[in-house]
C-alpha cells in the first residue's frame, strides 16, 4: 500500500502556488537512501482504504480532504521480490500541509517536493506519481476536486490559481470567474479579503456538491 | 483476480441489444452453486493484466476488444478468509460473444445473463458488476468505447443501439447521428445495409481513436 499526497505551497505569501507531494527516504534495502511514496504493509483486519488512511496519518500527521483509490501496481519485475501495491490518492488542504510540514521539519526523512521537480525515486513510484497527477488533471475537469486544496474560504483568484497550478497553464480569469459562478459549486459569504489589491469577495464549497462522484463506491 | 465481461446480446434478429455478461456457478465452497465472476489467483510471473486475459480466455475463450483494471476489492468480511481481489473489466464485441456462447452451450457452468437481470451473486459480486456497470455507463459518455461492442461494420442505428443498451435510456435518432458523424470517430464506408428499412450506410470505428484515454498506463 503506497498514497501520492497532493498539496499547494506557496513559495512566500503573494507567490503562485505549487502542487507538491511528501515523500519518505528509504532506510532499508531496496533501494535505501532513495526517496518514495509513503507507504506500509496491509494489515489483517484493516480495509483498504483504513490501511491508506493510517499510512497517511502516520507518515504526514495529516488529515485528507479527499481519499481514493488510484491504482493497483503488480508488474513482476517492478521490486526485487513479489510485491503488489494497491495505491490510494489522497488531497490535503493547504493551511494543513503547511503547519504539517512545519512540525516535522527536524525529520529528515520525509520532505516535501514540488510535483515537477521530483528526485529518482524507489521501484516504479516515478511512474505512480505521473498517474496520479494525470488522474488529478483529468479530475478537476469534471469535478470540484481542487476545493480540496483551499482553506476553507478563498477567493475566484485563489481557485484559478490551484486550477493553473494543476493544469500547468494560464487560465483567463474573466472566463473562468463566470464559470465557476455559474457552476452552483461556490457560496458567497460576505466576507471579503482586504490588502495590496482590491477587496475580493471571500467564497465558501457548497458542501451539498461533492467533490468528485463516487458512484456506488460511496456508500 | 475476478473480471467483469461485458458483451451484447439480440435476443432475435431484429430485437434492441441488450448488455450481457458471463457468469461462473462455483463448484466448491465458499457459495458454492451461487454464480461468481470469472476468475482465479494471480500466478508468481505474470502481471495483473496478463493474469485478467488468461482468466478471461480460460472461461470464455474470448478475446476482448477493451481490458482496464476497474478496482481493488478488499473489505475484511468480504470473503471468509482475507482475500484481495483486483478486479479487471473487458468488452467483447457481439459477433464474437455470440459464437463463444453456442460453443459452450453445453457446459453447465457458465452462462450469460442480462447486466439487469442478475441471480443472487457470491462474495461481494453484486456490488462489483454495479461498481463497472457504473464506469461503463460513465465512460460512454467521455469516449468511444461503445464501439467496443461492436462488429467491424455498423450503422449509426447499431451505434445508438448500443448507447440505449447502456444507458438504459432512449436517445434521439437525429441528435445522436449529428453527435457522431461530427465526433471524427467514424469513418464511412461506400456498403449499405440493406433489408426491412431503408438501406443504411455501414460505418467503421476510426482506428486512430483509442477506444479511451488510459494515460500513462497506456506506455
Amino acid at each position: 500500500m503506497s498514497t501520492v499526497i497532493f498539496s499547494l505551497r506557496r513559495p512566500s505569501g503573494d507567490a503562485e502556488p505549487t502542487v507538491v507531494l511528501p515523500l519518505v527516504r528509504r532506510t532499508r534495502d531496496p533501494h535505501e537512501g532513495l526517496w518514495a511514496l509513503p507507504g506500509g504493509w496491509l494489515g489483517d483486519a484493516e480495509n483498504l482504504e483504513g490501511a491508506a488512511s493510517r499510512t497517511l496519518a502516520e507518515t504526514t500527521s495529516l488529515d485528507p480532504s479527499y481519499l481514493e483509490q488510484l491504482y493497483a501496481f503488480g508488474a513482476v519485475d517492478r521490486s526485487p521480490s513479489r510485491v503488489i501495491s494497491i495505491v490510494y490518492w489522497a488531497l490535503v488542504r493547504e493551511e494543513v500541509a503547511s503547519t504539517a510540514h512545519r512540525e516535522r521539519v527536524d525529520d529528515d526523512n520525509v520532505a516535501w517536493f514540488d510535483a515537477d521537480d521530483l528526485p529518482p525515486l524507489a521501484f516504479d513510484h516515478t511512474a505512480i506519481v505521473g498517474y496520479a497527477l494525470w488522474r488529478l488533471r483529468n479530475k478537476v475537469g469534471y469535478s470540484r476536486i481542487a476545493h480540496g486544496l483551499l482553506t476553507d474560504e478563498f477567493t475566484v483568484a485563489d481557485l484559478r490559481e490551484v486550477y493553473q497550478a494543476i493544469l500547468g497553464r494560464r487560465l483567463d480569469p474573466a472566463n473562468f470567474r463566470r464559470q465557476v459562478e455559474s457552476s452552483g459549486n461556490l457560496l458567497p459569504t460576505d466576507r471579503f479579503r482586504t490588502g495590496s489589491h482590491r477587496p475580493a469577495r471571500l467564497y465558501r464549497s457548497n458542501p451539498d456538491v461533492e467533490l468528485a462522484d463516487r458512484g456506488p463506491l460511496a456508500e
